[in-house]
């Protein structure tokens, strides 16, 4: 089968020792990375979505921590500790609903507290070294979650996704569309349906331009013709991400999630959510466990600079919602696709 | 029971021999009333959907032309019918869904038939009271279905609707919003959840703006939400106005109703269409005869004059979608709630 090349943006690694992150607010006008050294900056990039994404915000949150204790090594032990502390516990909160964000920041952490009897220097290059293992091991997880996926296209598949669970949102190939870019490598023809995702469209500037770059067939719909569009088109398959799924395999995602997979069932189509198993919170037995972040309402009233409603009219701004078990038809993860009964598989990974 | 005088804006009415909207691509930034003679711009402010809503869009087609041909009062017979014929012809089609805008200009056009042998002058004034009178009926039919309605909402009710079946979409108090509106009148507590209604926002701008204005308490949300606030809020109903609802009870509305409806299903909450007898077109067996407009891809993808997706992108751009007859809990009509079975009543209205 012919094979060809796929070219996906990098949304976070290291540059030199700083946090380098492509700007997303920014997408699709303008491409742009920034280079972030300051806890500040790194928590304000996270909060205001410059990175976004599960597993990106994880990588975002660790690499970010690292590089913000970079200037303070050559202090004493102490002021480096407290440093690490404090920056830590402030990024691990910087965005609530995410599962990976506190995994990613406790796993750095955890690396420093085992060398608590090293220098400074010693501990901050054990912390980047994990931090960039964060790194490679999501590029791994989303080639895995991709290859699982795979399975379930076939040349001429059609696939509704819903905001961005893209490159944009992980180190890698992303996870909901990272069987379409490998589908797409194979030379399998892959059409994508994206909801364009209120209240910040993700999945209109950020998936229809990554897709597109990437030479994938993308329609862009908003989210309110998405049930049209499973009785219009010939649709296969729904595949989502996740910010967070509970032990009995509730999942967070983005607000809009669980009105797809209402629809999916409705029209007899399977409905699936991909994540890396730093996405499962086993310590939540389902989802009303699942914080969920509201966000402030100018982001609906005003989000393109004009106003949209009313002032002082009250909104709903719930940032992600909640899908039962129930109606997921599997979870692809980096250890195959799994039935809530089969997460056990990737506790402790 | 305390009322108080609720306070409704005037979408669509005569001044003078003009057509008089309010202008409503501008709210809720700006109020500005425009009036119109010429047919060129009768259909200009149709299709750009400074007036909509199907009930308003008939009001104003029928006014819209009446208004353009006086003008041609003091020429001759056969020019002055040959601009009728060819005005009512462009007008009617400005729009394809709604079944109003072809009804009202046919009644309109029918008058004129029936004066076939008079003046000019008397034609005219035939058809102006004609247009006068369906601006009429439309508002008596909006009072006839907020009684009806109102049996089905009691002190504290919660009501989701979505796009714009209010004040702002009729030539009185709206639809689906009238029997909220007679609610507010007597005093009862009546809490409505409006979506926003991508791309035009019509839920947002044009349903929370007359909402607050009337002192209702209104919440907006992304339309990506409605299913996330079912399960969040105690919802009591779904009402929703109509484009056109075929012989069957299959219902053309705004682009996403369909999805509220398979979500209300979903959350065993009632689902009701409230509609005029204008909008059911008994010459369609079912929902797939209905024409569906599809509109440019530049209102989702710049349609707040910033782009928020690649330019190049191809968009799925329905303004409507087809709610099959069984999703539907009843049909709230100036002669009643009704039931598919029951539209017979509605005949020849």
């Amino acid at each position: 089968m012919a094979s060809r090349s796929i070219d996906v943006p990098r949304a976070v690694r290291w540059h030199d020792d700083a946090l380098r992150i492509i700007d997303q607010t920014l997408l699709p006008s303008e491409y742009k990375e920034i280079d972030l050294v300051e806890v500040d900056d790194v928590i304000e990039a996270i909060q205001s979505l410059r990175v976004r994404g599960a597993p990106a915000i994880g990588i975002a949150g660790a690499i970010g921590l690292v590089a913000s204790l970079r200037q303070y090594v050559e202090g004493t032990g102490l002021a480096f500790r407290a440093r690490l502390a404090e920056s830590a516990e402030r990024i691990r909160s910087a965005r609530p609903t995410a599962a990976n964000l506190a995994w990613a920041v406790d796993r750095v952490t955890a690396v420093a507290d085992e060398k608590a009897d090293a220098d400074n220097a010693e501990a901050w290059d054990a912390m980047r070294r994990e931090a960039t293992a964060i790194l490679e091991e999501d590029r791994e997880m989303c080639r895995r979650i991709g290859e699982h996926g795979l399975t379930l296209l076939r040349d001429g598949s059609t696939v509704l996704t819903h905001c961005n669970a893209g490159a944009l949102a992980t180190g890698g190939i992303g996870t909901a569309l990272a069987p379409i870019y490998l589908a797409a490598q194979q030379g399998l023809k892959v059409r994508v349906l994206s909801g364009e995702t209120r209240p910040l469209l993700q999945g209109s500037r950020l998936t229809a331009w990554e897709l597109s770059r990437a030479g994938v067939d993308v329609l862009v719909l908003t989210d309110n013709a998405a049930a049209a569009a499973m009785s219009r088109f010939d649709l296969d398959l729904v595949i989502v991400g996740a910010d967070r799924i509970a032990a009995n395999g509730d999942v967070a995602n983005k607000i809009g999630t669980y009105g797809l997979a209402i629809a999916a069932r409705h029209h007899v189509i399977p409905f699936y959510v991909a994540a890396p198993s730093s996405t499962f919170d086993f310590s939540l037995a389902g989802g009303d466990d699942i914080p969920i972040e509201e966000r402030g309402g100018d982001e609906v009233r005003g989000a393109f600079g004009r106003p949209t409603a009313p002032d002082s009219v009250p909104v709903f701004g719930a940032a992600f919602d909640v899908t039962p078990a129930e109606l997921v038809t599997g979870f692809i993860t980096e250890r195959g696709i799994l039935m809530p009964g089969e997460f056990e598989v990737l506790r402790g990974m």
